[in-house]
């Protein structure tokens, strides 16, 4: 995603000495509890993936942002919260990988991943708890309830026919749309900016990362996703394009999904779905949410208002 | 533990009224997340056992304690930290009884369980927020870590005959006594009392409360325990009542916990560690930590000194 360097650049040079300090506070957290710590954790934060929600956090706040300790706390913790719904969503679908898939878990590496998670959970709530703003934990605790709920309808609708897109969207709210929520309330809280209307842009650029997200995961390619093509099917997990494709075609509308067990499978079904046109909808749909983000950004500065929406772009423009 | 019902008596008639404000508030939020979260967490949650968490957050506030909305979230507050962490516990010791006990876990079991522990637990942060101190998020923060480190030293140290008495202590303190700590400092803070020397009493009244937790699991009986006798043998949990045993009797010392796998050899080295005469020098350790937590305790009116020391002595006079 080149479109955070183009971010990074126009966010000016605080953004990058901003993001430092995340790295290191994330560092010192991980080293700070001990090997274990390290081994089970340290990988999803050390990785540290796109750092989108932080800098969310930084954005939301100002452009350039004020360069303060609890706005770092403030981006920290949120992408702590994530890499504990990371790091507990890891425990979850490895169980879901044995129905298919190689990768094997180390003995007593779920019971490590569990405590993990929480410790991880914990710390998020130990560094907003030092800025001191009730709202800002009442947001990210907001959030951390919605991660879950999420992740309890996902295990609920796993492997169901009956999802509509309606009911989808839900899901996608829950598990991504209501942290990216937090990630521009806690910025806005800190930058003294216009707290709901920030957050409510979140909340709708999450969901359209959320959307393109499932979109990747049926094009692909692994080799810029990260993970093999057909994830989701494989895990039960029904996402907008299975849903749009099943109205278009009767064969995966009578598909159960129980029965795609390999990775060959469900590279298969992928191909049929792509060619059902469902991407180009999907893709549509998170483009709308995206437009819809940016008509909610309230009046701010120029500058901020332009990194902004290069934020809401880069959300929907990965990989294409 | 009639003690309760003692100290629910000394505490005056505000104090049922704020345990049944506990109790709706409770069963409002495990109702609000639909079937999953009742089924779930339901159960934890209502069976309720002692309460013990809640009844401390509303005596370091006062005897009779102020019946204060903000008082009432944070017993709640406490105490779904608390059931989280059975949530999970309950996730990751039913793994450990495949080893030798016929519990079965329903499909799915453990991974709706994960996902309900963390709502449990942001929940928690929720109802904190709603108080507005940064020092109580605080507070509560760093018990949810201790937790979650407690169970990684348990994990690490399973099974390990090399667990010294202070590092068992360690643990007791991470997974116990700072939740009782949390559960004080909640309740000064919330009734304008000393902070810190009411965390200590309740840290260390914590501490041998887990210690008796210990001894009951060699003693039983399971019909008042509610769980049968040597778990923690069976789990690999190496607790002080094995440790003290270990330097009395050469064959316990050589004893691979590896080898007790069955609840009925389990119920054999309950015996042969009560024969050491190991009980009661650990009953005593835990005596002794009372007393402490007694001498602790700062100036306060002369009721609610009272009452916070029969809370003290109940912890130790469970089921003897």
């Amino acid at each position: 995603m080149s479109a955070v360097q183009t971010v990074l650049d126009a966010g000016g040079a605080g953004v990058p000495r901003l993001m430092e300090r995340l790295e290191q506070r994330m560092a010192a957290i991980t080293s700070g509890y001990g090997p274990d710590l390290v081994r089970h954790a340290g990988e999803t934060i050390a990785a540290g993936g796109k750092r989108l929600r932080p800098l969310l956090v930084f954005l939301a706040a100002g452009v350039p942002p004020p360069e303060t300790d609890g706005l770092v706390r403030a981006a920290v913790a949120v992408e702590l919260v994530h890499s504990a719904s990371l790091v507990h969503d890891d425990v979850l679908d490895r169980a879901a990988l044995r129905r298919g898939r190689p990768s094997v878990m180390a003995a007593g590496g779920r019971e490590q991943a569990t405590a993990t998670g929480d410790l991880l959970f914990a710390r998020a709530f130990a560094e907003l708890a030092g800025g001191g703003s009730a709202d800002a934990v009442r947001s990210l605790s907001r959030a951390s309830s919605a991660l879950a709920r999420g992740e309890l309808m996902q295990r609920a609708d796993a492997w169901s026919a009956e999802v509509s897109s309606s009911r989808y969207l839900e899901r996608c709210r829950l598990k991504t749309g209501v942290l990216f929520r937090a990630a521009c309330e806690l910025g806005a809280i800190e930058g003294g900016g216009a707290v709901d209307a920030l957050g409510s842009f979140g909340e709708r650029i999450g969901i359209a990362f959320q959307i393109l997200d499932d979109v990747l995961d049926i094009t692909g390619p692994p080799e810029r996703t990260g993970k093999p093509q057909g994830t989701d099917l494989l895990d039960g997990t029904v996402t907008l394009p299975l849903i749009i494709a099943r109205e278009r075609d009767p064969e995966l509308a009578a598909l159960d999904l129980r029965e795609v067990r390999t990775p060959a499978q469900a590279v298969e079904i992928c191909e049929q779905l792509a060619a059902t046109g469902a991407l180009p909808v999907a893709r549509r749909r998170a483009l709308e949410l995206v437009a819809e983000a940016k008509a909610m950004l309230p009046p701010l500065p120029r500058r901020q208002l332009d990194v902004l929406e290069l934020v809401a772009d880069g959300v929907v423009s990965r990989y294409t």
